[in-house]
C-alpha cells in the first residue's frame, strides 16, 4: 500500500508516523508513506497557501490552487483508489470502513487545518468524507493519523501472530473486548478473577464471553445505542 | 491548565504536541504539558513494562505497577480533577465533553498500548472512560491527542480573535457549518457562489444557514442518526 497525506502542517505528522506499528509496517515495506507540505505547491512570490473566506466571516481558509497543483502532480504517477477528505460533515468512521480502506492499493489524504479548505477542492476530488465525531478540531490531521493507523495495522504481515488484532474490540461485530489482567496476581490488594488462573480453557472463554457481552450492553446504554 | 500523560509509547506524542495551536498555547502558558515514560517508573531491572495476560491470549498488556507508582507519583504534588482513559468501552466523546474538560485545571491521561492495560488500573484510578469511536487502533496515543487538542483550543486565548471558534461544525448544537470559500472567485472553471461575493450581509446570512441545514440533514441521513 502507498498513502499520500498533503498537509498544510506536516510537521505535526512526524512523530506518530515513525514511531510503533505504522513505523515497521514502513521498515517492513509492507506500506509506504508519503507527507506532502501544501507550501511547496503555492504558486505565488510569498507562497501564501491560505486566504480570507467569501462572505465574511472568522479564520483563514486554504486556497484552491496549492491543493490543485499538489493533486495533479500526485496523480501523474499513479491512481487513487480512494482520495480521503476529512470533514465533520462526513460518514463516521468504523472498523468497517476501515478494512475497507484496508485493501486499497493507493490511498490519498487531503488534509485541512484552522478553518479548513476551499470547498471546490473537496467537490472536485473527494471520494470519501470521512469524520472522527462530533468534536472540533484544529485540523484533519490527527484524524487522518487514526485512520492510517487504523489501517495499516490491517495489512497482512504488519502485526506479528500474537498480536493478531481478531480479539480486540470492534474486530467481532461492534463487542467490546473483555478486561485483561497480566502479573502479579495480587497487586495493590487488588486479586485477578480467579477463574483466569484456573487454567480451565473451557471456563475461561465462557467467562470472556460473559463478560465480554456485559460490557457491550454497558457501552451501549452508555452511549444510548439501545433500540 | 496542566495535563499530564503516561504512555509507554511517549515519542509517539512529540510532534503533535510541538505543532500549531497545542505548540502556541503552551507558548503562551495558557496550558502546561507533561509526558512521562512509563518505563520511568518500572522497578524490575529488565525495566519490564508488559508481560502476557492471565487466562491466554494474543498479545502483551501493560502490568499494572509502574501505572500505580507513575500516578502515585504525579499526584503527591497535585490533585487531578480529570483522570482519563482512553478506551473502546468508554463514553464516546463529542464537543460537550470537550467543553466540560475544558474548565478542569489538572488532567491526568492514562494511557494503553499494543493490547491495553490491566484493568486494574483503569478499576482503581479512572475518573472519565472516553473512547473515540468504533474501530481498533494501537494504542491510546491518538485518541489523547484529539481529546488534547479539542480541550486545549477552548481555553480562553488560546484562539486569536480571527479564529473564534464559535462558527464551526458542532460548536453549535451539533450543526455543519456552511462549505467556504476564498480566493479566486472563479478557479479552474469553478465558481463560487455569487451570494457570497454580494457583500449583502443579511442575504449571506441566510445563505449559510440554509446550506447549513441543508448539510446537517445530509449528515445524520449519511449516519443514520435521523429520529
Amino acid at each position: 500500500m502507498r498513502i499520500d497525506i498533503i498537509s498544510a502542517v506536516p510537521d505535526l505528522l512526524l512523530s506518530p508516523l515513525n514511531t510503533s506499528i505504522i513505523k515497521r509496517a514502513q521498515d517492513k515495506n509492507l506500506v509506504e508513506i508519503f507527507v506532502h507540505n501544501l507550501r511547496d505547491f503555492a504558486k505565488n512570490k510569498h507562497r501564501q497557501i491560505d486566504d480570507k473566506p467569501f462572505g465574511g466571516g472568522a479564520g483563514m481558509l486554504l486556497m484552491p490552487e496549492p491543493f490543485f497543483l499538489a493533486i495533479e502532480y500526485l496523480r501523474k504517477d499513479r491512481k487513487y483508489d480512494n482520495t480521503i477528505f476529512t470533514t465533520p460533515a462526513g460518514k463516521i468512521f468504523d472498523q468497517g470502513y476501515a478494512n475497507k480502506l484496508s485493501l486499497s492499493k493507493n490511498l490519498l489524504f487531503i488534509v485541512g487545518h484552522y478553518k479548513g479548505i476551499d470547498d471546490r477542492v473537496r467537490e472536485y476530488f473527494a471520494t470519501d468524507e470521512i469524520s472522527i465525531g462530533n468534536f472540533v478540531l484544529s485540523g484533519g490531521e490527527l484524524p487522518t493519523l487514526l485512520i492510517v493507523d487504523s489501517i495499516v495495522r490491517l495489512i497482512p504481515g504488519v502485526l506479528n501472530d500474537s498480536e493478531s488484532a481478531l480479539n480486540d474490540s470492534f474486530m467481532d461485530d461492534q463487542k467490546i473486548e473483555a478486561p485483561n489482567y497480566t502479573r502479579p496476581a495480587i497487586f495493590n490488594g487488588m486479586e485477578v478473577p480467579d477463574i483466569l488462573l484456573s487454567g480451565n480453557r473451557k471456563l475461561i472463554e465462557e467467562w470472556k464471553e460473559e463478560k465480554s457481552n456485559m460490557l457491550t450492553e454497558k457501552w451501549k446504554k452508555l452511549n444510548s445505542l439501545e433500540k
